[in-house]
């Protein structure tokens, strides 16, 4: 497995790999590399002949007082897992690979930047300004590197699924998207790089965050069509944590993460969660298709079909 | 010479060309072709193996009030010229192929866009609103529909030029940029697909253009190095057409489009200049060196130099 630091080494293994006829895989990570990673890399292994993992702490992607400096860092540990997995590549760039034109080491100042609007209003969005932003535009970055013809992206971060998707879209990249379950700890803690913050009393409460998304599940697989009720049974189920402070706890359409007051039948939506331990943030969702027919109401529904075949 | 009509009818192109070690040239017009454009194309087929001529009339770059609806568009026409020059693909999409997840015909409102922060405060960009937001977002999806290996854009549009060099830059497209000389009419006159939209007075005055930016070129040539003064002689000039609105004259850094108040010696500028004559729109600029050292002050110039030599 070769680790490679240049955008140019980067882009000269890709057109390699796409002049013998063999496509790319591309999962992008942060590193601090934990099970949920790890199952991403698999599922690239899946969909293309060659996979690159890139690792990059994004700077653009925090904002003023986030963990940018704290976030954990461990390049020969990650390879150790990478190279075990059966990865081909290591994308591990400098700073300054990926962000020219800046003098600053740490905290660059970009001019040219992508974006979805709208998109970004929502969920974590509207709790840290510029996140989508600094994220669309390293993953243009990443794509324009790499070349992949695949990308693996995580469901744990599910508003940022939901904007690459559609700047792929928007902007006609030739990258499919593949989307990863969560995968979670024994307990049901969804894997993230940031459970290693946690405390032990912490870690314990932790668990509400499952706890919420399955209520929400729950909820709507049996017929609650109320978006509000769906948000009461998770802040409940949250509230259950002494600790956790709630940042959000919402539901949306999946697909364009609009608001949803009543839950259509048949409508994807997302129900998610934000909570703070401590400094600690984490998030959870779960994205489920409204029932077509809710075990409740089957009959009137039944009713109303044949009598719109009447019509 | 084909013509496709679609992205995926494009991406394969590109990907079959690219499997044979072969290059793409990418020349991107909104059509209604002139010389200026075919001495692109020229260029493209000595830079690249396979050359595609886009044709688009982006939305999007177009401001409300300016000449979207007017812009010419003769598909057949330029077909023709493309084919007898060399050009292998015409590329000519259809709107909803370019700004997928819109439902306006002619005005998408994407919510996914590119853009280059601060080269757009200046110059055209001063005064066309989303203008260059609007081309760096179809440059993109022209550059993921297309995948070229070089494209090449005209100097005639040198604030268009130089905010793509950074985007390119910044955002790591493996795409060489190659900038073509401006082409003009026997008497001066940058072409441009607007000269049409000319009458026969305000042709003839048109010319001031040119002698506009040959003023400034022969002053900062000549060892001028008061960016205010260079303006003046252009402004002058451009006076002496008395259907002439001007819209701006200005110097600026070539490579950051920042202001200039002095010339510095060997610092590339770009004098610049926006008239209207009626409802239509010209503008023109020279790209200039600052001469390292004018012809009136070479010696001090010496004896400086020896000075801080000896420091």
């Amino acid at each position: 497995m070769d680790i490679l630091r240049t955008v140019s080494e980067m882009q000269s293994y890709a057109d390699a790999v796409h002049a013998t006829g063999k496509t790319v895989g591309l999962v992008p990570t942060m590193g601090a590399l934990h099970g949920g990673h790890l199952s991403l890399m698999d599922l690239a292994l899946n969909h293309a002949d060659r996979v690159v993992a890139s690792i990059f702490v994004n700077p653009t992607q925090f904002g003023p007082g986030e963990d940018f400096e704290e976030y954990p860092r461990d390049l020969e540990g990650d390879a150790d897992k990478l190279r075990e997995r059966g990865v081909d590549v290591v994308f591990a760039p400098a700073a300054d690979e990926m962000y020219p034109h800046n003098d600053h080491p740490t905290r660059p100042a970009p001019l040219a930047w992508v974006e979805v609007e709208e998109f970004d209003n929502v969920l974590c969005g509207k709790y840290r300004e510029g996140h989508f932003r600094g994220v669309t535009t390293v993953v243009t970055k990443l794509f324009n590197a790499c070349k992949p013809d695949v990308a693996v992206f995580g469901q744990k971060d599910a508003q940022q699924l939901a904007i690459l998707k559609r700047m792929v879209d928007e902007l006609l990249f030739d990258v499919e998207i593949v989307s990863a379950p969560i995968i979670r700890e024994p307990d049901g803690l969804a894997m993230s790089s940031r459970n290693a913050y946690l405390n032990e009393r912490h870690r314990e409460q932790a668990t509400v965050l499952y706890d919420a998304i399955q209520e929400a599940e729950s909820a709507i697989r049996g017929g609650e069509q109320d978006a509000n009720r769906v948000v009461r049974a998770m802040r409940d189920a949250l509230d259950n944590a002494p600790d956790a402070r709630v940042q959000y706890a919402d539901v949306v359409n999946a697909g364009t993460l609009t608001s949803v007051e009543t839950l259509d039948r048949g409508e994807d939506v997302l129900a998610a969660v934000a909570v703070y331990f401590g400094d600690t943030r984490l998030i959870d969702n779960v994205h489920v298709r409204v029932p077509a027919v809710s075990s409740t109401d089957a009959v009137s529904a039944d009713s109303e079909r044949a009598g719109s075949a009447g019509a």
